[in-house]
Formats: structure tokens, C-alpha cells, sequence
């Protein structure tokens, strides 16, 4: 039977006291980050109103949530053309729930709300532990869960990215040199690429490793930065072919803005692969469904989901988890990729 | 400060008690669907295992879980090509972050998994509202959630599937009527379509307003059943022009199924528009992509996701909700249907 008790929040009390729902969490928590001053206000203010933190009611009965919890920062309409991340919630899922566990999901409007969502999660205990994605250099998220190790947090990113965290991470430089790799033996000696955010962790790796192999072949290279969207993708592509000397084959680093990219080039009446060359990163149904298919580099995504849940279900049990690759990348041969023409580039 | 004591489960219960989950989880709800003799003794070791139910913990501190929970049966691969969802989910999140909720996902491997978990949260009070999507005819999650108001639940679903629990619907019936009539103004008078799955409450509203309209207008209607996958979509559509009375159009169910069919028409030699027009019920990034893009039925699914949040937060809060229709289906026309040539269908 529920009591029909009301719930006294966090943001009950930081409206009580006057304060932000940071504060109240940090005081409440007993962690730095607001005066001696503000917290005894928040901690009188709070226990007039009768709060309880959740973390100690649930251990009455119970020491787990049996909950993952994941926040996104990213817009709806960008996640509708995301297929990675589907794919990854999927094979996420499907191995939790084989242990009896779910996903909470939270989708905040910005990085510094997604941050809140964290914190609220750390003072409330609402999860059991949490997969840290999108990685940004120097992320704030690594700090936090770093000094609440009682969360266990799994990186999806590079180790250099993680601050020590474990993580479940692709070897993004090597996807890159193969990619790089390919394109030169082709015979392209000038490529470009459109890349996602630069503040990305997996940007900033794929950058070095683009622009330190194409220089280590010789070849040029040509690289903007887009926010993975279909419009960016496509002015991207416009201001690449624009330049006198433009390239031969252009990388994208997301699938939607891949097509973008073949649009455009259509739409200019250049043929791909003749005049262009076009690679995307992800691999897609929808990569499969353009003419021509597009070449990419492919992975296992539902099984990356299902490694993943399984190393949370390991730090969960307070099993030590070392950091673990995934399968490598595979380049998929289509359509979009051929030997540039001999005219290209002059 | 979280106490180190080891959670005793439903599950636990179930295997001391020798009884399935759902046995203790009605016997400890004092829910008929237990004999008294398992009732009895399901209550029995639940007490000398020290089983306390979170709900009732929970009232201690906190009636809210401010969750809304949704179970998902289907494979990863389907959702992986699956638009609709990521922007549902998308639109939902989003919502539910600015009153400070999350969305609880479970993955079940088949519908009878996914009842299980919604018994479970009943039983445990893990989330506060429920939203029920791909109505089947006769779904028993509707009579599980009749007969537990207490946790309120929105069906996303035509009102006549919904067993009286308030609904979001969208005029499916109207959507069929506006592809027809606009493939009959164009001169087709043989039709097919390649509908979801027949078990689906959907697909047969669908069904049902298809053959109406065609049979109104005097068209000839084929329709065949798949499970929205791009393979299954390329065999129905393979079945459809092997008749020696072929249809000049095909209406998909999703837009991955569109597709897939496409690309049996190109690998047939068959022009599309001119040899076969194509209409996707779904619009998506992927139906724009294509070469010819797909005309396709839109619909604002962010702002549907929005929009169940909010009812479904009023229905938490205690207010009558009536049933309530999405903004209608609109006809995106492009380039893969057009007027059928005067050769065909002889």
C-alpha cells in the first residue's frame, strides 16, 4: 500500500532555502562546493521539511535500484537520424534486462543540465551505476563520478579520455588509417573530411590520426567541423568543393551527413564515385539504401551494447574491470568509393 | 550512506517458495490468479526472507519515483532501423526532463517477457505511469492496467484497442483514406500494400480503411503482411510483381519496407515512378535520401512524444484525461509516385 505522502525534493528545499538544487545536493551530501553558511541553512531548512535522502529510506530494503542510467544532451531531431544510438540502447537493453535490470534514461537540453542530472543522481542513488558517453576533453562528468566512485561509472571512450574510469572503447586512430589507407591505394592523393564536434573526444583522436597519416602518405588534407546534422553535413560539403583545388574523396563522420554530402554532390551533377568518393564512418541501413550504397566502416553496435552492460553489471558487483577494446573496425566496400579520375584536381 | 544489506527479490521469493515471479507478485499484492494454499505460503517465506515491498519503503521517504516506464519487444536489429522510436523517445525525454522525470526502459525478448515486466513494476512501484504502444487486439497489458489503476497508464493507440484507459491516437483510417484517394486521382486503379504486422491494432485499422476505400473508389487492393523489416518488405514486394496482374503502387508500412522495396523495383529494371509508384506510411531522413525520394505520410513525432508526456503527467497528477488525437497525418508528394504509364496492368 502507498502512503499518500507528499515527496519532499531537493528543488523543494533549495526553494525553500533560497539556494540552487546544486547546493542543496553538495550540502546534503556533505561534499565541497557551498559555504559552511549555506549549509547549515540548507541542512535546517531540509529536515524542518522532513526530507529523507532516498538513499538511506532505500536501504531499508533494498541496497540496489537495478537501474543504468544514461543522460543525453543532444536535440531530438538529431537523435531521429541517429542510428548508432538506437542500435546501442538496444543491445544495452537486451543484456540488462536479461539481468533483471533497466535503463533510466534522462535527456537534458544542454552539457551543464545534463551535469545537474548527474549530480541529482549521485545525491539521490536513483541508479546503480552509469555510462558516461560523448566524451569531451577535460569532461566534467569524469571529474564528478571520479570523487563518487560508490556510483560505478563506465566510459564509452578512449582511456587517454576517462581520467582512470574504466572504459569500453574503439580504436578510433586505427578506423581512421584504414580508411586513409584505403583512399591512397586507390590512388587519391588529396581527401577531406567532414568531422563531428570538436570538443569530442573521438573527434580530437580521429583528427590526429587523419592528419597524421594522410601526411605520412603524402597526400593532402582538407578538414571541417560539423554538429553530425544532415544541414551541416551538406554546407560542409559545399564549402570543401568550392575551394580551386578541391578533393577527390571526402570522409564524414556520421551517416546522415554522409548522404548529405552525396546530395549535394548530385545536385551539382558531379558522379559519385567518378568525380567524388564518398566514405562514412558509421555504417547504416541508410548507407545501404542510397545510390550509390556508401562505403563505411562498419561495427558491431548491438553487440558493443551488450559488452557494455555486461562490464556495468561487473563494476556493479564490485568486480574490477580493465579497460576493454571492442572488435576493430571493418571497412564495407560500395558503391560510393572508386579511383578518383584523371582530370580531378587540377 | 548507503547500508551494505543484499536486496531479497520477487525472484527470490519465487525460487524458496517454489512458485513462478508472477505467483508471489500476486499473492503479495493480494491480487486474485493464486490458489490461498500458494498465497499463504508465498507470504509465508516472503516474511522469513525479510521481504519488504518498495512500495511501501518508498512511502517512507517519497511517493513519487518520478519515472514513466515503457517495454520494448523488439529485437535490436528492428529497432536499429526504427526513426519512429528514437524521435518518440526523443520528444517524450524531453518533456519529462523539464518537470524533473525519466523515462524507465525495459527490453523484453518476446510479449510474454514484456507482461512479465510490467507485473513487476506493479508489484514494486518502480515507476509512476506507464505508456502501452503497439496495441495488439486483445492486449493483455490493457486488462493488467485495468485492473491496477493505481499505477495510471496512456495507450498509444486508437480508443477501441484501449479497453477504456485513456488513449493518444492518430487517425489512421483518415491517413490510408488521403493515400488512396491520392493514388486514385493520379489514374492508379490496382494497388497494393505491405502492411506491419496482422496482429498489430494498427495494422488492422489500417487494413480495414484500405480495403474500404479501395473497394469505395473501384480499385483493386492486394495486401500482404510483414514484420517491418527491410528483408521481409523486398519478399512482399518481390510476391506483389509476381503476379501477371501486377499493382502500379505499393504502400509500405515503414518506411525501412519502402526501401527495401525500392530496391527490388531498380534491381528489376523497373523505373520508379514510372513503373511502379511508391508510398512510405512513415516519413524518416532515410525517405529523402533515396533516389527518387519517397512520397510518405508525415506526422510531428517529437511533438507526439511531448504531448504523451504531458498527459501522461496529468494522469500522475490525479486529472481526468480524455482521449485525445495527434495533429492528422499530412502527405508529403516527391518524386517516387506520379501518374501509372498506360502499358501496365494488362
Amino acid at each position: 500500500m502507498v502512503l499518500a505522502r507528499t515527496k519532499v525534493t531537493i528543488s523543494d528545499v533549495a526553494k525553500a532555502a533560497g539556494v540552487s538544487n546544486s547546493a542543496v545536493s553538495y550540502a546534503l551530501n556533505d561534499k565541497p562546493g557551498v559555504s559552511d553558511a549555506t549549509r547549515n541553512k540548507v541542512l535546517r531548512v531540509a529536515e524542518e521539511m522532513g526530507w529523507l535522502p532516498n538513499s538511506a529510506a532505500k536501504a531499508l530494503s533494498d541496497a540496489s535500484t537495478k537501474s543504468i542510467g544514461i543522460v543525453f544532451a543532444s536535440k531530438p531531431e538529431t537523435m531521429a537520424v541517429d542510428s548508432y544510438t538506437m542500435e546501442l540502447l538496444g543491445g544495452l537493453g537486451t543484456e540488462l534486462e536479461k539481468n533483471g535490470y533497466s535503463l533510466l534514461l534522462r535527456f537534458a537540453s544542454d552539457r551543464n543540465r545534463a551535469l545537474d542530472a548527474h549530480r541529482e543522481w549521485i545525491a539521490s542513488g536513483s541508479v546503480d551505476g552509469v555510462l558516461i558517453h560523448d566524451v569531451e576533453i577535460g569532461d566534467s562528468r569524469i571529474e564528478l563520478y571520479r570523487k563518487h566512485p560508490e556510483i560505478p561509472a563506465l566510459v564509452l571512450g578512449a582511456p587517454s579520455l576517462a581520467g582512470g574510469l574504466p572504459t569500453m572503447y574503439t580504436d578510433d586512430a586505427a578506423g581512421a588509417r584504414l580508411i586513409v589507407d584505403y583512399l591512397h591505394e586507390l590512388g587519391h592523393r588529396h581527401i577531406a573530411r567532414v568531422a563531428g564536434p570538436e570538443r569530442l573526444g573521438h573527434t580530437f583522436i580521429r583528427d590526429r590520426a587523419f592528419a597524421e597519416e594522410t601526411s605520412a602518405m603524402g597526400m593532402y588534407y582538407d578538414c571541417l567541423h560539423a554538429d553530425y546534422s544532415p544541414e551541416e553535413g551538406g554546407d560542409c560539403t559545399i564549402r570543401l568543393l568550392t575551394f580551386p583545388e578541391r578533393p577527390t574523396a571526402i570522409v564524414y563522420d556520421s551517416d546522415s551527413m554522409a548522404i548529405a554530402g552525396l546530395r549535394v554532390a548530385n545536385s551539382r551533377d558531379m558522379s559519385v564515385p567518378n568525380d567524388l568518393s564518398i566514405v562514412s564512418w558509421d555504417d547504416s541501413f541508410a548507407c545501404t539504401a542510397v545510390t550509390p550504397p556508401l562505403t563505411a566502416l562498419w561495427r558491431d553496435i548491438p553487440r558493443l551494447g551488450n559488452r557494455v552492460a555486461s562490464l556495468l553489471l561487473k563494476l556493479i558487483a564490485g568486480e574490477h574491470v580493465e579497460n576493454t577494446s571492442e572488435s576493430p573496425y571493418e571497412l564495407e566496400i560500395r558503391g560510393s568509393t572508386a579511383a578518383p579520375s584523371v582530370i580531378s584536381n587540377e
